[in-house]
């Protein structure tokens, strides 16, 4: 953790116990993990070694090796989630898990929400057959079947050899949104706000300086017309108010910058709010909302 | 019972108990129902009230009234499938359950699959607000959202006006091709055979002659390239192996003949199999298959 958090519900929801793993700047701690299987002994991993969200971090090979051997160790599923895939703006994207094992420990699936268009709804697994069967099998009782067109026209797009000219063109178009990102986010720098330069994929991951919660920055930064999602969902315990996540894919060259300008000014605004509070509370107390 | 079976595996995918209401030609035995939720106390009935699948019967105006007063003395929620509606080839459809409640003791629901098309996977809900808000909490779980591309489709349609004249011409379609299955079965009946001339929706509801079992029927059947569905499914206790379903919507006029001419050859061949069987053995054992 963080990570996705629709997942996080959809486990929960089914009666899983969820427990994060800590990650770093190279994926998954999993010399932590290997610790909790000890503990815990889970059926499942849920991951999303590249551009990861919302921290875009890529695992790092070496983790990617470790992770499928403790597969294979511990007997558990791996369910990879590589939404992501493609959108690498820099150098080669390292492989896929599912592409380091051979017994049917991963459970690949990805999306075309991310590379053609997220209105159609429409993903794809790679399993063994028996997987695959089960799966089939809780669809139908689900929705029966994906839309039918838009199997049609993703089906289409890749016979006709459009997919990979068209992630090529939204490679080099998020490239340039994310350097905007980048440059603006530098530009406005505040003491305390930490980032990286995401290599692929679709978000920053903001650390805020100390003292601004990402919570009240929602509020404050709607006022200025400005939305992302607070950091909080995206872990299993608590934490993360300290994080936001923002996309820089979807918004306009020209309205990145000045939202991330107006993004900035909210975050200088509760800082001084808070720097004010600090000064003429002796005591801290909860401020009536 | 017989009803929809996927229906029926939803909810026991979700652990309910599945209690089968007996019908008849009127629809729902709503007298026999009062009498099971006296004992049972359920928290929901599932009905598909006009031209119910599998059986095409519609519930008569004096059992819907009744239903909906239950539903209000026992506090249970009707969830009311009405996936034909608008399918009515005779007169006029009799009014929904939804519009005699206006409590919100009763949840409609609704498709396109029938009316425009089932590659959609599109359909609708009609509930209080609470509910509404509910159910999109939990697809939102499951899938985020329905496809966007179906919804404009189908938006336009609507806006354009073009609905109401196109459900008219299937309207008039399915009439001629139920008549055609009907005519073929009266010419082709065989002693035992019974149906009824649906008034509405998709689907002839065939009992089978006795010594005929649906199950070796579809194999067959199968075997002269005639399918349908058995009737085993549509029950909850294992009743049905007397019944298929004919879908009779899909093919054209000209298979519909040709086809219920095969069917009607393969059910004369299991019969003279099941009379020979009788007369060459004195006591029954199983068959070999």
């Amino acid at each position: 953790e963080p990570s996705f958090f629709p997942a996080i519900q959809v486990f929960r929801a089914l009666g899983a116990r969820v427990i994060g793993i800590p990650a770093d700047g190279r994926g998954m701690r999993v010399d932590m993990l290997e610790q909790l299987l000890l503990r815990y002994r889970p059926k499942l991993v849920y991951t999303i070694p590249s551009f990861q969200n919302p921290s875009n971090i890529e695992m790092e090979l070496e983790r990617r090796k470790k992770l499928v051997e403790l597969s294979h160790k511990f007997k558990f599923i791996i369910l990879e989630d590589d939404a992501y895939a493609g959108l690498c703006y820099e150098g080669q994207q390292l492989p896929a898990l599912r592409s380091m094992d051979s017994d049917g420990y991963v459970i690949y699936l990805s999306t075309f929400s991310k590379s053609v268009y997220a209105g159609l709804r429409l993903g794809f697994i790679v399993a063994q057959k028996q997987v695959v069967k089960q799966f089939s099998a809780a669809k139908q009782v689900m929705d029966l079947h994906s839309n039918s067109v838009s199997q049609w026209v993703v089906e289409r797009f890749i016979v006709e050899g459009k997919l990979d000219s068209h992630v090529a063109r939204l490679c080099s178009e998020y490239r340039k949104k994310r350097d905007i990102m980048h440059e603006a986010l530098s530009m406005r720098c505040i003491r305390g706000m930490e980032w990286n330069r995401p290599k692929g994929g679709y978000y920053f991951w903001l650390k805020l300086p100390q003292g601004v919660s990402a919570s009240r920055l929602v509020t404050a930064a709607a006022a200025k017309k400005v939305v992302f999602v607070p950091g909080k969902p995206f872990f299993t315990n608590g934490q993360g108010d300290d994080y936001i996540r923002l996309n820089f894919t979807f918004a306009s060259q020209k309205d990145i910058k000045e939202g991330i300008g107006r993004l900035c000014e909210a975050i200088a605004e509760l800082l001084d709010g808070h720097r004010e509070m600090d000064i003429s509370q002796e005591f801290e107390i909860k401020p009536i909302v």
